[in-house]
C-alpha cells in the first residue's frame, strides 16, 4: 500500500481527498489526513476504510516528521507560508510534495536539492493558478506546434456565485476568502503589456479599467488587471508577445460599485479606525465624509461620489445596509478592509443551499502564415453543494490528480515546478474531462488589444 | 569669544549664519561653519572675521567629534536623518544643539541624557515645524491665561512663488525640495477631528477634500490636510479640542489639477518605469493610458479623466508640455514620482530672479463665558533674492535666534524638546518681528468645522 498524506483538512481538501478514496481500492492507497483539529480530519476521512485521520500541527517538529517519514508523497493544503518546514522535511526523507500555491522564494530554493534527490515538487497545481497554466500551456503548445507564433495571451479567472444563486444585485457572494477579495489590486500599480508597450493602472483606477469577456450561455462578465500580468511571461515562453493580460473576472458591474469603496478609502488595511467597536455601519462611512451638523450621510456621500439618484450603483449600496445606525462594527481596532468585509459578509456569505461557480477564459492571438488568428477558450464549473464546491473541485482535483500520477511515476521530472509541460498537463486536462472539467475553444477574429478597454 | 559650530551650509543657512555673523562682534561669537563641500561652507562665511569655513563629514568620525569638541553649540542643518550622530557627541562633549528638524524616535531617547546633563536640544524650530508651533502657542496661551478653552485649532502653511513672479497657470514653482513636493500625501490615509468626529481622506481623495482661505493682501488659497493633523495634539494641551485640522498650502486650483497626476498613477514612487530613459513625456503619460493604433494620447487622457475641452486643468498640462514627444526622460530605472519631478523641473523651477513666498494661516476656536469666539491669524514673508529666500530665512532665523538665546541662557530649560513654551517663544517671537516675520490676527464669527469643505 502506498501512503499519501495531506496536510489540511480544510474547505479546499474535499474533492482532493474523495478522488484518492475513491482510488484507493484499485490503486493500494492509504490515505492519511492530517489536520490541527482532528474532528475536521476524521469528517473529510468519513471513517473510509483505507482513510486514518491524526491531529497534526505543521509546527511541532517531531509529529511532524513522524507523519512525513511514515508516507510516500505529501500533499499540503495549508496556507502557502505553512508549507515550507513540511518542504524541507521531504527533502530530507525523500518524499514528493504537491501543493497548490504560488512558487515563494523558500520553495524555489529547495529546487537543486529535489532534483538532485529525484523528487518531484509539484506546486501550482489548484485551479488558478493550476488548471489555467495547464489549459493554457496546451493551447499555447499546440499553436507553436503547427508553426503558429503567439502574439497575445490574455487570461482570466473568477471564483462567483453559480446563476441559480445569483440573487443580490453585486451578483457576487463570497466563495472563497473574503479577505483576499477587500484588499484585491492593492500593493502596487497593476502592469501589463499592450501591442508591445507596458501599461500600468494604479489601484483607484483599476476597477475603472475593466474588459468585457462573454461567456456562451452564462451572460456576460467584466475583469479587472491583476498585479502582474508578465509573471509568467517567460515559463510560458512568450518573451515575444506584445499583449499579456492577466486578470480577475466578475460579474458586469461590480467593478464601478466596488470603486465606490476604493474612491473612499473603505478598503484600507493599513491603519485602524478609532473606536471602531463602537461604531455603527453608518458612523464608519461618515469617517470619510466631511462633517455636517445638518446634511445626511446619504446626501454628502451622493454629492462626494457624483452618484445619482438612479444610478443602480445606489441601491447596490443600500442592499449591503451601509448606512444603518443600528448595526454595529463590533470590531476593536479594525482597519477600514476589516470593518468593510464584516459589513460585507452579511449579504454576501453563501447560504446553505447556494453553490458557486467557478468560470476561466482564455484568449490566445496567434500569427500563423503571415495571417493573425484567435483562439477563445472558456470553462465554466458549477459547485454541487457547500462541501463539494466548484473551488473545492478545481483545486483539489488537479492537485489529486497529479498526486497519484507522481506516485504512479507518470510525471517523473525531478525539481520544484508547476505544470507547464506537456507530460504533467495532458494527462491532468485529460482526467479532468472525465470530471465535466473541460474548455470550450472558438475560433474568432484576431481582435489584437481590447478595443473596449478605454 | 563663544563658538558656534553650523553644520551643513545648503539652502536653509544663508539666514542663519548671517544674523549669527551681524550679532559675533557685539556678542562676542565665531562661527564655524562646516559642510562636506567646502566650497559652500567657504560661499556663506564670505571671509568674515569672525567666521571660519571647515571642509566637514558627518559620518568621518574623529574629525566630526574634534569639531563638535571644539565649540560651545552645535547647529545641525543637515537632512533630519544625520542629526543623530552629532547629537549624540554633543551629549558626549556636554554641548547644546539646535535642529529645524521633527524630532526622532532616536533623538527623543537622548532626553534623559540631555536632561541630566543640562542641556538644550532645541528641534522643530524652523518656519514648518517652528514658527508655526510658536505663533500657534503664544495664541493658545493666551486665550487660556484669561479663561478661555480651545475647541478648534487649523493651522496651514505653504511655500510658495512670490506674487511678483507667479507667472504660471499653476501659480506655483518648486521652493523647496520637489521630491516632497511629488510624494506628498503619499504613505497613508489623513486623519484629521471635525467636530469630535475621526476623520479619514485617502490619498486619492485627498487633493479633492481642499478648503479655501483668504489671506488679506494676498488673496485666495486652498490647504489639502496633512497626514497627521492629531500629532501635536497632547504637545499642545488640545485633548479636549474638537476640531483639528493641519494642511498645506496652494494657490486656488492647483490641487485640482494635481489629482490628475494622482489618479493616473504619476506620483506613484514605489515601482520603476520599464526602459525610462528612452521613453519622451509622451511615452511616459501614455503607459498609463490603453492602447490605441489610432486615438490620440490627448484624446484618451480626457476621456479617462472627463476632462472638457474648456477646463482649465487642461491648459496647465499643455504648460508642462507633458504631450511631447521631443522632450526625453533620460532617467534610467526611474519612478513615475522622478520621472514627474523631472517634467515639472522644467516649468516650475525658479528663474534666477524669483522671489518665493511662505504663508501661514492659523485659526483658533474658543469658548470664554458660554460663548464662542475665532481668531484667524496669518503670516506672509516674501524672499529677497534666490539665497536670502523666504524658506531660507523664516528656516534660518528661529535656529539662529534661539541659538544665541541658549547661549545666552536665555533659554535654560534642558532636554530635547520644541519651541511650544513662553520661555522659548517669546523672545523669538518678538525678535522675529524686527525681520518683518508677523502675525496678523483678527477676530471673526466662530465657524466651527470648515462648511466649505464638502
Amino acid at each position: 500500500m502506498r501512503k499519501i498524506l495531506v496536510i489540511g483538512a480544510g474547505k479546499s481538501a474535499s474533492y482532493l481527498i474523495k478522488y484518492l478514496l475513491d482510488k484507493s481500492e484499485s490503486e493500494d492507497l492509504i490515505v492519511i489526513v492530517g489536520d490541527i483539529n482532528f474532528s475536521h480530519a476524521k469528517k473529510l476521512t468519513q471513517d473510509h476504510d483505507n482513510a486514518q485521520a491524526i491531529q497534526l500541527d505543521i509546527h511541532d517538529k517531531s509529529s511532524r516528521q513522524n507523519a512525513i517519514k511514515n508516507c510516500d508523497i505529501v500533499v499540503s493544503m495549508l496556507p502557502a507560508r505553512f508549507h515550507i518546514e513540511a518542504a524541507k522535511d521531504c527533502i530530507s526523507f525523500g518524499k514528493h510534495m504537491v501543493t497548490a500555491s504560488y512558487i515563494s522564494e523558500a520553495m524555489q530554493k529547495l529546487n537543486k536539492a529535489a532534483s538532485q534527490k529525484g523528487l518531484v515538487f509539484m506546486n501550482e497545481i489548484g485551479v488558478d493558478p493550476g488548471i489555467d497554466h495547464m489549459s493554457a500551456m496546451q493551447v499555447i503548445d499546440r499553436i507553436r506546434d503547427k508553426g503558429g507564433k503567439i502574439i497575445l495571451f490574455e487570461s482570466f479567472t473568477g471564483g462567483l456565485v453559480a446563476p441559480e444563486s445569483d440573487n443580490n444585485l453585486w451578483h457576487y457572494k463570497f466563495t472563497w476568502n473574503p479577505r483576499n477579495v477587500v484588499v484585491a489590486g492593492q500593493g502596487g500599480a497593476a502592469k501589463f503589456l499592450q501591442e508591445g508597450t507596458y501599461k500600468y493602472i494604479p489601484y483607484n483606477r483599476l476597477f475603472r479599467r475593466t474588459e468585457f469577456l462573454d461567456v456562451e450561455g452564462y451572460g456576460r462578465f467584466e475583469a479587472y488587471a491583476n498585479r502582474d500580468s508578465l509573471k509568467y511571461q517567460s515559463a510560458y515562453g512568450l518573451d515575444n508577445a506584445k499583449t499579456l493580460y492577466r486578470g480577475t473576472m466578475r460579474r458586469v458591474g461590480f467593478s464601478r460599485a466596488w470603486n465606490i469603496f476604493v474612491q473612499l478609502g473603505m478598503t484600507d488595511d493599513e491603519y485602524t479606525i478609532d473606536d471602531s467597536e463602537n461604531m455603527s455601519y453608518r458612523d464608519f462611512v461618515n469617517a470619510f465624509l466631511p462633517y455636517s451638523p445638518t446634511d445626511s450621510v446619504e446626501l454628502k456621500f451622493r454629492h462626494a461620489l457624483k452618484i445619482d439618484q438612479d444610478d443602480i450603483v445606489w441601491d447596490k449600496l443600500l442592499e449591503l445596509d451601509i448606512f444603518s445606525n443600528k448595526k454595529m462594527v463590533g470590531l476593536k481596532k479594525a482597519t477600514p478592509a476589516q470593518i468593510l468585509q464584516k459589513i460585507l459578509m452579511d449579504s454576501w456569505t453563501l447560504a446553505e443551499d447556494d453553490k458557486d461557480m467557478i468560470v476561466m477564459y482564455h484568449k490566445f492571438g496567434y500569427e500563423l502564415n503571415g495571417e493573425k488568428h484567435q483562439i477563445d477558450s472558456t470553462m465554466v464549473t458549477l459547485g454541487e453543494d457547500q462541501t463539494y464546491t466548484a473551488m473545492a473541485k478545481t483545486v483539489g482535483l488537479p492537485v489529486a490528480i497529479a498526486t497519484l500520477a507522481i506516485l504512479n511515476e507518470k510525471i517523473t521530472t525531478p525539481g520544484v515546478q508547476m505544470p507547464i509541460t506537456k507530460e504533467v498537463y495532458e494527462p491532468i486536462l485529460k482526467e479532468l474531462e472525465a470530471y465535466n472539467i473541460t474548455f470550450k475553444e472558438t475560433e474568432v477574429p484576431y481582435l489584437g488589444y481590447n478595443q473596449l478597454n478605454l
